[in-house]
């Protein structure tokens, strides 16, 4: 089976009725969404879903899944949401879909995160997968300046037409090309005072659970 | 002689041909673009401006002053723009105008700040003038709460409309009303790292010399 698919449909599990559910975004997470409409259309699930991407916005509405906004309601219980690169003290690295900012704004008001991954994304140290940094396009030039000579490896990521993706806030993503990021806690304070950074991909201390899909099954480990 | 008139003509004394000329926003910064045009047209002053506000933008643009990004140029020479309240220390609060973010990424690449202000703006302790934080629009009903709890007394800004405003950006502002801010190094961390904050207003560490405008004339004050 479909690793991805696999965690999608075990994560979606842990979703009773009665809560607010931040859904995540990507590739992991779609499968997720969908088990959790299955639910919705199949069980009677009474859900209300907290979006992290306009993408993942279309799909919970065609499957029919309540959604507010994150300021229209208290809390969220749980979010399900993928991960780019977990390391040994289950830091995250997020954003390769783009979805960071919203993503980190709805976990950051979640009782409880699940990650769902398959087994590649486990890692010693973060920084094997870049590290995406949102970024105001005024001024992104000089961001990619200043990351290169602090040799951070910049890339700004580009779509199929070789224009700057825009994210859903429509700012740019730099991807810093690291291999292997010594302190998270330190690259995180120094990127979040620059101007013009808006949010990066590091995930410090947040996940509650992890689901990881394996070709010889699922292993949860609850990280805190 | 009105003192926002007067030292935004001071200021602009400090402007030489070929330099790159970072180009602030708001009522004080105002006269000094104006001055800065009439040396470009009757004086030949050839210089690039780098502006930090589409309002700017605009009045540079009928001022016939020439414009550069600030991704388009390497560095910005000088830049001079106003300030709401300076404290003993020359730490700043700007964004009374909504124009904090830029004003803040163009300051970051200026070799030198000058703050235009009249006597009223200078005060022992920042806080008195309300701080302006900068907010993605989702989820900053949840931060109105989050300062709310933390005895920030937020406010959202608001236009004549009664709809919140909306910066250059598109993003909203949350003005916190201090009174007295003891830590801004602290704070101002804090504040850097919460999802969803894009940017706010306390300028720390950053001016390199003040124009004071009071009725007894003019003081320059090199902070750096």
């Amino acid at each position: 089976m479909n690793l991805k698919k696999m965690v999608g449909i075990e994560a979606a599990k842990y979703i009773q009725n009665d809560m607010i559910v931040g859904l995540g975004t990507g590739s992991t997470a779609y499968y997720m969404v969908e088990e959790i409409g299955r639910r919705v259309r199949e069980e009677n699930l009474t859900i209300i879903g907290v979006t992290t991407s306009s993408k993942t916005t279309e799909q919970a509405k065609r499957l029919g899944i309540p959604l507010k906004s994150i300021d229209e309601v208290s809390h969220v219980d749980i979010t399900i949401d993928g991960a780019d690169e977990i390391d040994e003290k289950y830091n995250g690295i997020k954003g390769g879909g783009a979805a960071l900012l919203f993503e980190k704004i709805v976990a950051s008001y979640s009782n409880k995160i699940i990650w769902i991954v398959d087994e590649s994304k486990m890692s010693r140290y973060l920084g094997s997968f870049p590290l995406p940094v949102e970024v105001i396009p005024y001024g992104s030039h000089q961001l990619l300046t200043l990351f290169e000579k602090k040799n951070l490896h910049p890339v700004l990521r580009i779509d199929s037409d070789g224009q700057p993706i825009k994210t859903d806030c429509h700012n740019f993503i730099i991807d810093l090309h690291l291999e292997k990021i010594e302190k998270p806690a330190e690259l995180s304070a120094w990127l979040n005072q620059l101007p013009g950074v808006v949010e990066h991909g590091i995930f410090e201390n947040m996940v509650s659970t992890i689901i990881i899909g394996s070709n010889d099954g699922l292993k949860t480990i609850q990280a805190r």
